[in-house]
C-alpha cells in the first residue's frame, strides 16, 4: 500500500495492528541510455510489490541520493553526505514519533553507503525501533541470481535494464563494455571521472531478454518480501 | 518532460537550446480524507502539465517538507527547517554546475515557506540564476478562481479534493466545516495541534463538483505555464 | 520594561506574576535616505511602548537579520538563514529554561519570514510554551491605517519614515517613485538588486506628515499590545 | 558615529576615504543589582565614546553572548558556541564584502573569548582583513587602573558599576564580598553554580565612587581608542 | 616516517620530490580481550611499516571512529558521523592547502565506512588530489591470507590478535565463538548489542600462533606498501 | 594506565571503583625544529605520569587542534573550531554515557582554547559530570617554574625542548630570538604570519639544559598530578 493512497486514518488504523514500514531511497543521476530516475525507479517498484501483499505501507521514496562523482553528468542531482544522512534522519524522527517500530529502507544506489553508518547513530538513540537498510540489487539470492544470470554486472549495465527504467525511442547498444576499475574511478572528480566513465556504463552489456530480467526481478521482490516479514529481532 | 523518462544525453542535447528546469516541492502530510502526499501530488502534476508542452524539464520532487505541527497525524513526516534548506541548496548547486539559469520551484506546501527566504541567500553566490518559488494554489489567477468557486477554501477543504487526490473508497463528508483560526494553530505543539483541528481539514466544504475544480486547474496550469515562459528577467 | 533597566531577581519576582516576554527583531539593511536600522529601531520601539504599561519586560532586540538581497549596500549586514533560526532557537530555550510561557516576538523585517516556519519546529518540542511572531508594520488593523493614509507604501517609503528613523541632514525627497516589482527583485542577486532599486526605496512617497504617521504608531502600539495580552490560547 | 545614525550613502562615502568598522559584542545575563545588559552597554558606550571623535562607524552591537554558567538566573540569555561563532562570521563576512578591511570588535564579556579562537579561522581565509578582538575591561591600561582603584575587582563587583549599568531603585550593598574560585565555578552546571554565587557578584565591594569609575572609564576609551587609530599591522 | 618525528622544514623539503601522504584512521572500542585501542594500533603500525621504507611521511592517527553500537562498552568513544567526516575534512583540507596530492588513509575500522562516501564528495571539490580509503584487514590479499589461516575471522577474534594488541596479564580464551550475524547485529541499540554479543568477539577462535599472525602481517603490510607506491591515477 | 593497554572489561571494573579519566588534547603544527607533534607529545606525556601513579586511566589524545594561523607552514594540520568542539562533545558524551564523571583534559595547545568556552555549555547539560580543562605549561606552578628558568619563553623556543620533542639530527639553533608581538600576529593569515615569525619560534633561546627542563617536567607532573586528585568539587 502506497502512503500516497492513504488517509491519515488509515495509517492510524495499520499502526493499531502493526508498526512496520517500507522507505525507498535512490538517487537521481546518469545511468548510460538509461532513465536518469533509475535507483528509484527500481527501489520504489521492487518495494511495493514486496510490501503490497502484506499490506505493510511503502512511504513516498526519496528520489535524490548522493552522488558527487557523476555531476559532471547533466541532471545528476547529489546530496551532500550530511544532507542525506539529516533528511533519513527526520524521515525516520516521524516515523518513530508515530509508533512505527520496524522500518526497512530499501535502496538503490549504492553511493548512499553513509546511510548504513548512519543508522547505527540513530539507532543508539531510539532503542525501541529496529531500522534496517537493504540493498535490493545485491542482497544475497538476487545478486546470486544476477551472477548465474551473467556474470559481467555493473552500475547501468544490462543488470539495471529492466523495461521499467528503458527511456523510449533510446535505443539499447550491442556488444559489451569492459568492466571499468572500480578503484581508479573512486579516485576521481567529476570531470576525470565522465572522461573514464564515457556513456556511464561501467562494464558488460546493455541488455538481456525480459525473460531473464523479469527473473531477477522476481527473487529481489520475494528477498524483499522476506526480510519485511522475518528480517527482524 | 520529465527527468525519470530521460537520459543524461538528452540531458546534455537540451542544455544546449535552453536552460530552465522545474522542481516540485510538497509534503507528505495529513489531509484529512485526502491522500497524505497531497501537496507533492498536486505540485508535481501542476508542474508536469504545465512544462511539458514547453519542452521544459521537471525534476523528480521534493516529496517531504517543513510540517512540524502535524506530528501527531500519523503518517505525517516533517524535515527540520535546516534540513529542507540544505536539500534545496544541494539540488540547486547541482543544477547550476551543469548549466541549469532560470529554476522554477512549484511548491505545494505552504509550510514550505522558509525556502523563499533561503532562495535570496542561494542567489546571493549565484548571480548568474534565477530560482523563483512558485506556490501554485494562492499564486493571483488560481487564488482568483478559487476564491470565485467557493470563498471558504483552505488545507485539506475542496480545494485540494482533485480527482488525483482522493483516496479510493474514502467518501467525501457532507456539509462544511468553520474556519480554523491559523493564529491559534501557530501556537500550538502537534498533539494540541490535533485535537483543535480534528479531521485535520482547515475549514470549508470537502468537496466540489469535479467541472469546478477541472476549472481551477486549468488556470492553475496556465498560469505556472506562464511563469515558465516569461517569468524570468 | 526593558530587561537592560532590570536585575535578575527583579526578573525572577516578575516570573512569580507573570510569564509574558517580548523580544524585537529587526534588521540593519539599506534604507535608502533613512536609518540604516529602521527595521531594529521600529520593532524595539512599538514592542516597548506596547509592553511597557503592561509590565511586560521586554528583551534586548536582534539588530541583524536575514537580508542577502541588499548585501550590495554599505553598511547593509546579513545573516545566513541557518544563523538566524539558531539564533532564535538558543534565545527561546533560554527563556522556556527559565519559566516564560508566552513570548511575542515583535518583528520589524520582512525578510526574517524564516523563523515564523522554525517557530513551529521549535514549538513541537516545547509543548508548554507559546510563541508569536508579529510582524508590527503589516498586522491588520496597522496595514489597514497605512493603506488609509497612502496605498503605495513600502520599504524605504514614508510608511518607515518616522520622527525616530530619520537621520539628521538627511533630506527627505520631493516626489513619489513607481513601485518596483517585488517577484523580478526576488530573482536578483545583490548586484542586481541594487542596480535596480537605486536609493532604496521600493515606491511610494519618501515622506509624509508626523501627524499621520503617529496616527499610524498609535495603531501598532495598540495592535501590539492587545496581542501582549490576548494574542494567547 | 552610530550606523543607526547613518544612511547607507554615508557608509558608502565613508568606505571612500578609510576601512575601520567597531562592532561592539556583550552578553545578557545576570550581574548582581546591576542591569543584566551591563556588558553590552559597557561595550557599546566604550566603544562609541572611542569611535565617534575619529569619525569611524559603530555597529549596532551583539546583545547576547556566551554564558550557559548563569542560565540559572532569570533574564539571562545564553547563545551555543557554534551560534555566537557564525554569527560574527556572518557580520563580518557582510562587513569584508562591502569594503571593511580593520574591524575592532569590543567585547565586553568573558565567555565570548572563544570567538578570538574563531578569527583565526576566519582570518585565514580573508586574508586582506584586519580583526581585532578588544576586551575592553582587561586591556592592560584600563586593566592596570583598575587594579590601582581596588585590587578585588570582578563580575558584576564595582567594577561594573557605572552610572549607566545601575539599575533605578537598586541600592548598593554595602560592604564587599570574598572571591570566588573561578576554577570550581568553571566545574559547575547553572544550578549548582547559582547556589555558589548567590547574588552572582564574583568578589569584592559592589560599588566605588564615581570620580573614580570616571577615571578608569577615561582610560578605558582612550585605551581602545587607540587601538582604533594604531593597533593594527 | 612519522610526522611527529619530523619538523616542519622537512616535511617542506619533502614536498618539493613527492606530494604523498598516509594518514591511519581507527577507533576505541571494545574489542573483547584486546585492546581498546586495537584498530587504531594496527592501523597505524600497518601504515607506518609500509610507509617507512618508501619515506613517505605518516601523520598521527584519527584514535576515535563511529562505534555507536559499542556504546554501552565501557571506554568505547563513538564520534558522530557527521563529526567524523568534518574531522577528516579538515585533515585533507590541511593537506591539499600545502602541496599533498596523494594521501592514503589507512583504515582500521569497519564502522568508519561513512568515510568513503565522504571522499568522493571532498574530491569533487578538489580535482587535483587523490585520496584513497584503504581498509588494511580485508583488502583482497590481506583477506586471502586470513582466509587460508583460518575462515572464521572476526572483529575481536585471533584475527586482531597481534603480539601488539594484547593486554599483559590478560589470557586468552580456548575454544572459538560461533559467528554472531552481523545482520541481526545491525538492528540493536547499544544495550540490546552488548547483551548479544558478551565479551565483544563476533565469532571465531581468540588467538592463533604468532608465527601465523606475522605471516598476515608481512601480506598486510606489503599491500599497503603496494598501494602507497602503485595505488594512484 | 593507558586506555590502549586496557580491555574493556578493566575500564568496566575501574568504573566501580572510581570515576575519573584523563584526556590529552594538542596539536600538530609546526614547532621550528622541534617536532610537529609536540603539542601532543607533551600533553599526552605529562598526562601519563601523573595519572599513571594514581591508576587513573589516560584516554588516547586528540592529535589535531585549532591552528589555522600556522596553515602556511608544511604539516600543520588546523581543525575547524566547530570541528574541534563536536570531536570534544563526542568524545565526553561517550565517557559520561559510561559513568565516568570526573575528567581533566590536559591541554597541550593554546590554540585549544575554544574547549574552554565549549564545556560550560556541555556541563549545562550534564549537571552530574565535571570536566577541567588543564594547560599543563601555564599552570601556576608551571609557569612560574618556566619563569624563574628563563622569562623569554614561548611557542617552540627551550621551553617545549624537551628530550621527547627533539627532532633526530636537527640542531637546536644558538642565540635567542626576539619575541614577537602576539597581537600582531593575530592581525595575520597564514602566508603573513609564516613570513613574521620565520622559522616558527616565537621569542627566547632555542633550548636550554636538561637539567632545567626535567626540573620543569617534574613541576608540570605533579601540579597535574594534583588537579587529578584534588581538581574537583
Amino acid at each position: 500500500m502506497r502512503i500516497a493512497d492513504m488517509t491519515w486514518r488509515q495509517v492510524e488504523s495499520y499502526l493499531r495492528r502493526d508498526d512496520r514500514a517500507v522507505l525507498p531511497i535512490g538517487s537521481t543521476e546518469q545511468h548510460a541510455g538509461l532513465s536518469l530516475a533509475t535507483d528509484i525507479i527500481l527501489a520504489a517498484r521492487v518495494a511495493l510489490e514486496a510490501a503490497e501483499p502484506l499490506g505493510v505501507p511503502v512511504f513516498p521514496g526519496l528520489v535524490y541520493g548522493i552522488t558527487p562523482t557523476f555531476r559532471a553528468y547533466p541532471g545528476t542531482i547529489s546530496l551532500k553526505v550530511e544532507t542525506m544522512l539529516r533528511l533519513v534522519g527526520d524521515v525516520l524522527d516521524s516515523l518513530a514519533g508515530q509508533g512505527f517500530r520496524r522500518v526497512l529502507i530499501v535502496n538503490g544506489h549504492g553511493g548512499n553507503a553513509p546511510v548504513l553508518g548512519f543508522l547505527a547513530e540513530w539507532l543508539a538513540t531510539h532503542p525501541k525501533v529496529q531500522v534496517r537498510l537493504h540493498n535490493w540489487w545485491n542482497a544475497p539470492r538476487t545478486w546470486a541470481q544476477v551472477q548465474a544470470t551473467d556474470p559481467i554486472a555493473s552500475h547501468a549495465s544490462w543488470m539495471e535494464n529492466f523495461p521499467w527504467t528503458r527511456v523510449l525511442g533510446e535505443p539499447v547498444p550491442k556488444g559489451a563494455k569492459p568492466m571499468i576499475d572500480p578503484e581508479r574511478l573512486r579516485l576521481m572528480a567529476p570531470e576525470a571521472a565522465r572522461a573514464y566513465l564515457g556513456d556511464g556504463n561501467y562494464g558488460g552489456r546493455y541488455g538481456r531478454p525480459d525473460r531473464e530480467m523479469l527473473a531477477i526481478w522476481k527473487v529481489a521482490v520475494e528477498e524483499t518480501q522476506d526480510l519485511i516479514e522475518n528480517g527482524w529481532l
